[in-house]
């Protein structure tokens, strides 16, 4: 037995321990006994989780305000939550993306999948961005940033509050410059072409790593090809596809913001003359080109969450689907069709099912060539697996 | 209404011609009307089939012996199904894998996602394998390989027929070279190796162009590291690793002609002396190494279907099981584990569970970093895509 001064929470005795002792970072809040004790813990206290028969499970950062009371941060229910703790787990989640990329652009560490419940860190370079999701984390930010520094020797550190997770953990929305200082966007080399990442700014942290090895394999069907991007945000796909040898690239999107950023990272990676944006809204755009008779060999559509949550699943669909129908005409014969989805809320099989439908309503039909998903420096727990929640589905029509 | 001599088979009022009319490709022979007509045609006989209003919706291949008993084989009944017929077929897929590929090593034609139903064409170089799995196309083999020659060029034409399907079919098992002639072993050039073929005697059609995609993303962690390739084949991860600048690489096996074709690979690869072979049933050389204290860096296994079918489901997912428990000790910490399946009985969800389960038994723990499944020249159809056999599911340990 443990003798911590920490406080402990235990499972009630219906709770199932084989799950959490398994690799499941999460304990629910009616699984454990919440005696006037544990309502009283502060948001983002440290405890020990114990079994119904009080045996140690491991040390757990609670928050008596979240479905989620608490989340597993050590099997060693004594370890010491400081900087070497935090450098330990950083350093094992870099040699991760050390490993896989050549140059210092990726998801560095995304959250319980590398040891770090409810943290996000992108790393651009010599600046990364931190998203302390989790109550725990945000109290502990300033040991979490010594540590950040000390293993990547970065340089700027940059906290963006605007995680929709934070709002649950009752996390305040207040974004923060935390070391070095940002002057304007930041270069990222991905996929032999030039982003321009806005870290303060920007929608999420200003770049959307989870998407690379889409942009990627995309970029193999580009050679010679006329592109379109639609919901092209820094110009992901069309910057990919342009750096793979594609003849022209057409980005729209609603934000004249991210479309000057997207030009910007296509003047500086060297293509600036092949590439094309359109602002508007995507539905209407797209109806435009249908209308204009407008034909591409390769045509991406990535849009924003239109199924964030149960209650929007079916509206998300109908949304999915109404993509699918307005791009489906703009794939020249032979060409190809990528539809992206990052809902949670809308499964693999139901995304799949309502791209093909709105293709079909289009009056075309074509097999699935390649069926994509986040990238490796978006690692998930197997018990978490389930909630993959971003898929590329590419036809050729 | 078409004015065709051929016969005709009919959906049932109960049918629901819907799924056919939006891509479905097969029709069971419970929703149409089996009349002694429809019973006595031959098969692989062409037929047109109609809804139960009789209005024609394309042209079938019919086999009365067969649960599918009839494949669309074109939306246009009146179709001719000839040399010229097969050449456009033929050239729209070569397309697809010509924009993919810049050597001419892949799987060229792959059944009904390519519109040749039960039609799968490997290509490897001058020569190509076929494998009619389908009634109507054992009948038709001559103008399929004359379409063949003519679009691709292939100088060597070899028919394997040892797809279990067309037992179901009805179909002989006799192999036999239909052009040119095929002396020793096939050189193929992937992922930066030379791999041997043997396009003869080999299992399969000679290699397994479904894992290309995944021998090179594993190559991606090879830099540096051990790599142990369990079923390893004629060296598909092994020699992909390697090329990708893996230290050293094993490859297990149960045949030692593949593991010489493997060798021979190696060597033809220029890296023979980082090469070693290991003779043995899979599950005793796992235990042994065990024994032996061996660790690696990364390490797969990429099994047989062990779940071939519904009946052997729970029987092959405890050999996947197995696997995962026995090869999870011989990764070094750090190290990545990639457990592969090939059985279609055995969904993603519950062959992910069963390798996090013997993972767990072997007292270790990790995410996952990526899964994997068959290359784009192994398209589906969106109403088959359910169906994807092929996984693998990479855990960092």
């Amino acid at each position: 037995m443990t003798e911590t001064q920490r406080p402990t929470i235990r499972l009630m005795p219906k709770a199932k321990p084989q799950a959490i002792r398994h690799g499941f970072p999460w304990v629910y809040a009616n699984e454990v006994v919440t005696d006037r004790r544990t309502r009283a813990l502060a948001p983002g206290s440290l405890a020990v989780l114990e079994d119904a028969e009080r045996r140690p499970m491991g040390l757990v950062a609670v928050n008596p305000e979240s479905k989620i009371i608490a989340r597993m941060l050590d099997r060693n229910a004594e370890a010491e939550i400081g900087v070497d703790w935090f450098r330990a787990r950083i350093g094992a989640a870099l040699a991760h993306r050390e490993r896989l990329y050549d140059q210092p652009f990726y998801r560095l560490v995304h959250a319980e999948a590398d040891g770090l419940p409810g943290v996000v860190i992108d790393r651009f370079g010599e600046a990364a961005v931190i998203q302390p999701n989790a109550a725990w984390a945000d109290l502990l930010l300033e040991p979490l940033v010594e540590a950040l520094v000390a293993e990547t020797g970065v340089q700027t550190v940059v906290k963006n509050a605007s995680g929709r997770a934070r709002g649950l953990e009752g996390l305040d929305d207040a974004d923060a410059v935390l070391r070095g200082g940002v002057e304007g966007p930041v270069p990222v080399q991905m996929n032999g072409a030039t982003y321009m990442a806005d870290l303060t700014g920007g929608q999420k942290t200003g770049l959307y790593f989870d998407q690379r090895e889409n942009h990627g394999w995309m970029a193999r069907l580009a050679p010679g090809s006329r592109v379109l991007d639609v919901f092209s945000h820094v110009g992901g796909f069309a910057l990919a596809a342009l750096a793979g040898g594609a003849a022209e690239a057409m980005g729209v999107d609603g934000s004249r913001a991210a479309l000057d950023l997207a030009q910007a990272g296509a003047e500086a990676s060297g293509f600036g003359d092949r590439f094309t944006t359109r602002q508007g809204d995507a539905f209407a755009t797209l109806e435009a080109l249908g209308s204009e008779g407008a034909q591409f060999d390769v045509v991406i559509c990535d849009p924003p969450a239109f199924a964030p949550s149960k209650n929007a699943r079916d509206a998300g669909l109908r949304a999915y689907e109404r993509i699918a129908r307005l791009s489906a005409p703009l794939v020249a014969p032979g060409g190809y069709l990528a539809l992206c989805s990052c809902s949670h809320a809308a499964d693999l099989t139901a995304f799949r099912n309502a791209s093909a439908r709105g293709i079909g309503r289009a009056g075309r039909r074509g097999p699935i060539v390649h069926t994509g998903a986040a990238g490796p420096d978006h690692p998930v727990l197997p018990q978490l697996a389930e909630t993959g929640y971003l898929k590329m589905v590419v036809f050729r029509l």
